[in-house]
């Protein structure tokens, strides 16, 4: 599925990937997609970094950063959101070095998510009489 | 910019609009996006929301989130995902009742923003040897 929708007729998804030239393999990723903003226009969405533990040395992080925001500025994309676990230590003072503002504890945002039963059962003509009886 | 980036040739966005038959005008938005999960695939992402503040009385929202959820059926879409101002008492219920779950309470996720200029900063390649000296 990552495949098809990385690399088929409409890609869903853009990326890096880190190879170790010694072990010869892949070793960490990055995946990133465009989104967009009603005020701010198009942005660029950070939804994966994935860096094996061995290689979590932040080297790898800031080069990811670094080509992520290369892809940003090709698209003018005028931010670069993402999310991050609150208790990930080493996450959030890297995020903090590079310039990111937590928004949660700036601004207030809390992060929603409806799973897919939830996406069906508000598909359903008959919610709007269940809410609007 | 709106006009461009939603209706070019390339869609950064689809959305919907709430019209007054008695005012013959528009009196609320939602536009969406499609974004990617490593894990889960296809997920449609809900921008924004805007309803005049004399029609919220959630009948416009409810109509809203029940065409989303069908424009995320038929793109095959897992998940929803959306943001919210955490002292927005109304929307918070409102979210709740429809079966949304909060992940920033649930599992710690925050939210992050690098700006332009930060962006610009990270495209620099000194970036690279300023954190990796």
């Amino acid at each position: 599925a990552l495949e098809a929708d990385g690399f088929g007729s409409r890609r869903f998804y853009e990326g890096f990937v880190a190879e170790s030239h010694k072990l010869k393999q892949v070793v960490g990723y990055a995946i990133y997609y465009f989104s967009y903003s009603t005020w701010q226009g198009k942005s660029l969405y950070m939804e994966d970094m994935y860096i094996r533990p061995e290689d979590r040395k932040n080297r790898i992080a800031i080069s990811f950063f670094h080509l992520i925001s290369q892809a940003a500025l090709a698209e003018n994309c005028m931010r670069m959101n993402f999310c991050g676990l609150k208790d990930n230590k080493p996450a959030v003072e890297l995020f903090q070095s590079l310039g990111a503002d937590n928004l949660t504890l700036k601004e207030g945002w809390h992060y929603y998510r409806i799973p897919r039963h939830g996406i069906e059962e508000l598909a359903q003509p008959s919610i709007i009489t269940k809410f609007n009886p």
